[in-house]
């Protein structure tokens, strides 16, 4: 019988949260213990969550009420600037308790970047410096001995595992970045907003935050760490679709002297070939956000652009899973020392 | 680690072939052995369905190439009417391997009746009284010992799990019940067909087969045994929602003297009282196809009508899982002694 | 050139305030010379509805504000209970105004009844006597000579264009009908709720108010006044549907003695063999939503049932338009003297 | 009253086809004389398209049994590569008729670029020259005069009213731009495939044709016409969105030296200042289908990118109407001397 952790949940209210709890309940080694919601404190999570009528979870409790002595992990799937007191609290108060962040806060390496994005002031920047970038992929060894990781964005996610390798190995020019993102509404969240009615989401596309979306300062600093570029900057344009789940970016790169389209397929191939939950796509086979759904794979593949010179870079993934939710089950098994696909191996939902 | 029951499915290519598929690959005691789809023999099955881009499957091939001595099970995803000679043949020949069609040649019981619906000659109408209609939470001791299984169609498992105990308990008047059902689109297949282009059924909903469904058929031939009713008749009208799963049935029935619709919940409280994949809805919660979306479970519930003398009972369930091939799975592990639940405890995914 | 009209619209941030907008811009004898909204007062109408970027309209202002010595005819488009007393004032005080109302307030003959389903006191029982119930096929000679048009709700409007000519001919039981209803999620209005958020109503489908929704009432007055039933009941349960717009009811029905589901439909070919917006589909021919989205048309059509002595009803129409500002146009038009198709004769928009 | 002017309608059973018939039955100065559609001759168009059951047509000939001497007009809604011949041939036979072809033949200007990209013959080359490129905006006084009418596809009338005035002003280096586009499923037409089944292209998003869309090339022509560049190349990437109708490009562009994005926009609002169809979104507005949906309108805008020396052009249009039956329309009155918006003032539907 498998080991129990026993976890919290910090807002299990949300979409992202409510996932994690989706995936926890068929993790072998994860007890839930603490749920928290403070607009939903008091309730059932089935009254919050219809699809949870199936099973037994614990009624959810306000931040305050929560017992952090007794859990063993923290997820925080609360919205940014929230959580700095807290998870600071936790982070000192309970040193044996891994805190995995699905908020944006501890994302950003440099507190002025983070100030100038969020627009708001960050209480724990002395936590910073302990917090490792949850990519799994590329910061799997530091995730091992983390204690607090800042899991990336969902759009970060998908844009990264397919720039970072050909930036790293200079295949392309990292300064000459277009990409147009594309994102289902559930990457919006549960709150009540117009835009996200079913009435004006359905049968409607928007781009939306143009010039000015937050998932773009990650994108920044990761591909400019890559590139060895300072101050990097990209063009991050980011579209809502009608649909549930699924996100994918269409990146449009400028490639480096003597390189072609072909090279940097290449280049993801040898970088992922044994990486559990990244495929390369065939080549000629466009990712699509089909492949994907409800699953913690990622998709990337490379297509020639008839300009010389130019090519596309395509990825895709469920925003809930591998762009959150499922991501940080992924860090929990490495942090833990637990088979890195446990609890996550669910196939894509198709139709 | 788990003994492995070598499968093969006939009929791939559809949508519920996929989903057993799906449910195959992370069930740990199947291992997929042979895949059929005569269309698209000679293809890897990631060119059929690209959500299997991540996993290593066997080619497909025909009906007539498959090696039937090299399976231990057989899972039939083929239309009706198409497989009654393979069916027979597979039972002469292999007196070992078990087959579980989830298509609609055995569910009836009367050779006649079925050549009424379904307007083809049935040739294997000999083992037909070897099958056992498979909706197991009704009839898993006889699936336990059968060799053939025919799993139940979507729409009947919705309603009769919801109707066989109020009328096995003479709790409604079952002459008198009109059932209205509403699918999502997969419901309709893969072939290609004008009314089921993302264009023609998406924004909008109709009516079909009005009168003469022939799920009618099995579910009066089951309310019927319940009932104790020869020849029952129910009204049953389907429509066609702009969703790719889920089903959900409404059901207007009479109640007997003296019962109540509370009485009618109280009865399935106690009959699902220990099922794992049967949940009965709270008291006034509205069962709705987002309890259920993409897992093996079916949510009903009774709800007062402010007409004396009458009740609403409401079903739901995904049309391709506990509707097919999650259910199929469910007979497989009841048929092989193992554990009911395994491979199809997947939550809902919601959103 | 056209005599123009002067119209003023209460509530022109809603769904159905919008719609009767859109018409109006068009319409040849219509001026828009009030538009109140007063949570978005001030602002002009394209920050509201962005799809009226491309025309001039006067900006939004309170109710208060609004004056109503500039305007020659009403049209409401508030919710119930919130409307009483700026009716009963205009009413009073500008005897010339035509009002148009398409909330609920003045739809019930029986205050006593109003405040049964509504659960609020109304305020202007006093003018109620003077409301004509909008339902134009049926009221036209009433609405030619009214002041104050009660337009009916988008159900009702379905269900008493296919139901009352069969009752008013005794062609059908009414005391025996259950109604099926399914609409789109516009329906619900545009206010801020969590189940009509995108990623809620996508994708799946749920009954809801089953039992209790107060579109139950006009249709047991309005049959029931067809039939000459006193307090007749009727089963009506309406479903969510994860379309914009769109409606479609389906009606079991016990037929009368030596009446057949022909008969029924001969009866609905007879009725509207003149009328402009109402089409009875051709014989087998099964109305759906996709046939009128964004138009004024109603589709009928009468099935025979497989159980002898019952038919099947269905009728469908868009709720925005027919079953609510289309019909409040065309009763404009009857209460004018102006040709009753004149701006409301787009055809269905399809796909 | 109106004259009116017979027209027929080569390919009707199409969505184009479909929706210019919607739009004539309501112009004042339209008759519709012929429908063909050879796949579906001798049935009555409301079984080829319910929406029309509302209405009387003519019945649906073959090509080859049209009276073509009994119209005024014709409008061609067939795919590319199948009516050279009658083009050709009504072009030679009826000097008076005007031909105005919403299909791709005579829409590139040089026969051999034609042939490299739609990879067929050109058996008309001849009456190539009197075709004139219907973008109505930049085309207007050519086509007064035209008798042969090559209406745009729908992502180059998207793009080309957003950049063309740019080109042309030299406001961006029209050598380095990547459009990123995005359209509904009825782009890819009614013809029955795999990937525009409802549960294929539903909740899902796909690139598509990437680098060898075949729009690509009235891009490059028209652009670079207005910038003066030959053999211009830009990167055009479109992507199929689970949607009926609308369609969005997103232009990344250089800008040209001491240039910025507002006076991009500054370009865009002289330029479209008068015009009734294009309209310029208010400052920081993002355009969005939403804003358009069945509607002839086209809406533009120009956001700056925060990267310098770069800015983001976004245009949408309903690809069904601006982007193919609406502009045909408009082209039609242009032609035949009657006021320009007359039957397709329709005001775009939402929700």
């Amino acid at each position: 019988m498998a080991e129990k952790i026993r976890i919290g949940v910090l807002g299990a209210s949300g979409y992202t949260g409510a996932d994690l709890v989706r995936l926890a309940l068929r993790h072998p080694n994860m007890e839930i213990a603490v749920l928290t919601a403070n607009s939903h404190a008091g309730k059932p999570m089935r009254a919050v969550f219809k699809h949870f009528a199936h099973v037994d979870l614990p009624d959810l409790v306000t931040v305050e009420e929560a017992d952090w002595g007794s859990v063993d992990a923290v997820f925080c799937g609360l919205p940014h600037g929230t959580t700095h007191t807290i998870t600071r609290e936790i982070f000192a108060s309970y040193p044996d308790v891994k805190i995995i962040d699905m908020s944006a806060d501890f994302r950003l390496r440099d507190p002025a970047i983070y100030q100038e994005w969020y627009n708001v002031e960050h209480t724990a920047t002395d936590i910073q410096p302990e917090a490792v970038y949850g990519l799994t992929e590329v910061y799997r060894d530091e995730i091992r001995d983390a204690r607090l990781i800042a899991c990336p964005g969902c759009y970060p996610t998908a844009v990264l595992l397919s720039l970072i390798p050909l930036a790293k190995a200079r295949l392309i020019d990292a300064s000459d970045i277009v990409i147009d993102a594309k994102s289902g509404v559930s990457g919006a969240g549960r709150g009540l907003k117009e835009n996200t009615l079913f009435c004006e989401a359905g049968e409607g596309l928007s781009p939306y935050a143009v010039g000015k979306h937050r998932h773009m300062a990650e994108i920044e600093q990761e591909v400019g760490l890559a590139a060895g570029i300072a101050d990097l900057r990209v063009n991050f344009t980011p579209h809502l679709i009608p649909m549930s789940r699924g996100e994918l970016c269409t990146s449009y790169v400028k490639l480096a002297a003597q390189t072609t389209a072909e090279d940097l397929r290449d280049q993801l191939v040898e970088t992922y070939a044994n990486e559990p939950f990244v495929t390369v796509a065939e080549e000629g086979v466009l990712p699509q956000t089909q492949m994907v759904r409800g699953s913690n794979y990622v998709v990337v593949n490379v297509v020639p652009d008839r300009i010389p010179g130019r090519a596309i870079v395509i990825s895709t993934l469920d925003n809930l899973v591998k762009g959150s939710a499922g991501q940080a089950v992924q860090n929990f098994n490495v942090a833990y020392g637990i088979e890195e696909t446990t609890g996550i191996e669910q196939l894509p939902l198709f139709p």
